[in-house]
């Protein structure tokens, strides 16, 4: 099967750090290139790929000031879009854009909703009808069909199983209100346990006045953005990963990272948390603060062999191929 | 000729106000229709043509806040993109994101620049080496290469040549810092004559400051917006139109319509000005205030038979369609 991956480009495909669109981009194309599938990745020049790549721009646009995103995005798409009759199936990972063009693919597009940045854009998604796979069954849209959902899955052997662990919690992600780094020093504080803060300062106002203050290596560590190379380790080492979210996240790349290295997750029940967490098993999804403190003392107790058990179950690289692949095949049948 | 017009979909074509882009594309879609050709304009739903109309948005978007124009725009794009291939000529008035799709387009693809938002949106023009026209000479980028330069044309019969005039100057356009409405309020205190100041205020911070403080009606009279039923009326009550513009504005419809009215110009010597302006035939282009104050007398003069006279053979729609036709059937011939 000849497919096209059509990643986002505000990242290189894999990201060096930030850019989970990017990532499971990455994870996906690669798994597919590994079932020998024939794949090519449409994604930054910079790109590693062991598909073919196609590439309009040298670089992500979200490092580059003198690139303007919109209009280098719209070149790449439209890049894609010239070479589409060349597949069997377009898999567009790009939001909103490729869909305004719905009518012109060469192939089938499938399109891998990674969230809606607003309601303004679902006009596009209500016109388009495309073929829409959710990332959670939280994230659909009512007004929508959708083929399936797929969770996203990681690559197992970047994660490895820790089976023994620390006292430290550790939270991990992008530094900003919405994903509750100042919840998780609360929650870490009323523990009598360290947290290990990884992630990059997204917002610079809400880091220094409800972040840093708190920063003192004793208590609370901001060990700052770390790379795929690092997770493992660090989430391997942690008791439990915390994420205390204040939004209705679609997913959780995080979450299914602590996982796959055995280590349980005390997560708030907003967004995908509860099709994520296996309650009781994998960790606890909580509605506030206090009851965060009660299920960490519970999830550091938890068989981390179970937990990554559950990883290896359900949130493997291969089974979400499996699951595209699956879905490219009823789209070809038709 | 099945040739289909794109227009910027920002305000319905033609515009009932504000949105010289959608009023150039309706001017050349009628003349065409006039001319007999088969032309398909692709436009907002509310908009009025003798050709064919085709669309995907109800109203413009620029007046509709629940809106995202990005994302309306890009739908607009893909809608005519998916039709192309039944026409032989598709001529786009909307900017660079039908350029970022040039690869696909089923038939060629005419670009006329309305202007250059900034320097960011060039790589989708170097890249799409598509079929430019420059709108005046001096709007031209040094990195692309274009076909030729069409002058915009106005319908003259909606523009009474007036013999008589008043002493009244007038100002025609968005009220903004660009526009140099603040330098004509002192031009016109110089040259001791009441300025007519017509447009919509685009900038409530600069008109608070800068033009308000002056209004007394006496010296000093702000008309308001004025649509193109008024525009002939006004323009042709007044001596002069000044155009004291702040930037190099790449064409100036005030600038042909007064022409077409018989009234001189005086403009500051900026963008197509000195390409618009038969130097101390329709007016004068100057470096100044001061220069403008003296010019303001001797424009005020001039044989307004003779202006309007170089509208019709230079600023005619028909003018305007015959050298599209032409560059049409140029690439047709290829």
């Amino acid at each position: 099967m000849r497919i096209a991956v059509l990643s986002s480009v505000a990242w290189r495909t894999p990201p060096l750090d930030y850019g989970p669109w990017e990532r499971v981009a990455s994870l996906l194309t690669e798994g597919l290139v590994a079932r020998g599938q024939d794949v090519t990745l449409f994604a930054t020049a910079d790109s590693v790929t062991a598909g073919a790549l196609e590439s309009v721009l040298p670089h992500g646009y979200a490092s580059d000031e003198t690139m303007d995103g919109r209009v280098w995005e719209a070149m790449h798409v439209g890049h894609a879009l010239e070479r589409s009759a060349d597949f069997d199936i377009v898999h567009n990972h790009l939001d909103w854009l490729p869909l305004a063009v719905a009518g012109s693919w060469g192939a089938p597009l499938v399109t891998t909703i990674h969230g809606f940045s607003g309601p303004d854009i679902l006009p596009a998604y209500a016109r388009a009808a495309s073929n829409y796979v959710s990332i959670s069954d939280s994230d659909r849209s009512p007004e929508l069909d959708y083929l399936a959902t797929v969770h996203h899955g990681v690559d197992l052997a970047e994660f490895e199983p820790s089976t023994e662990a620390g006292d430290d919690l550790v939270v991990l992600g992008r530094i900003h209100p919405d994903k509750g780094t100042a919840e998780a020093i609360e929650i870490a504080r009323r523990s009598g346990r360290r947290l290990i803060i990884c992630g990059p300062v997204v917002d610079t106002r809400y880091f220094a006045e409800q972040v840093e203050p708190f920063l003192d290596d004793e208590h609370v560590f901001h060990l700052g953005s770390i790379g795929p190379s690092d997770r493992s380790r660090v989430l391997g080492a942690s008791a439990v990963l915390l994420h205390p979210i204040r939004f209705a996240e679609p997913f959780g790349l995080a979450v299914i990272e602590a996982i796959a290295c055995g280590t349980p997750v005390v997560a708030y029940r907003r967004g995908a948390m509860p099709e994520l967490i296996d309650e009781g098993v994998t960790g606890f999804a909580v509605a506030n603060a206090a009851a965060a403190v009660a299920a960490v003392e519970r999830a550091a107790v938890l068989d981390r062999a179970a937990v990554r058990a559950v990883a290896e179950r359900r949130f493997s690289v291969e089974r979400m191929v499996d699951d595209y692949v699956a879905i490219y095949h009823r789209l070809l049948d038709r």
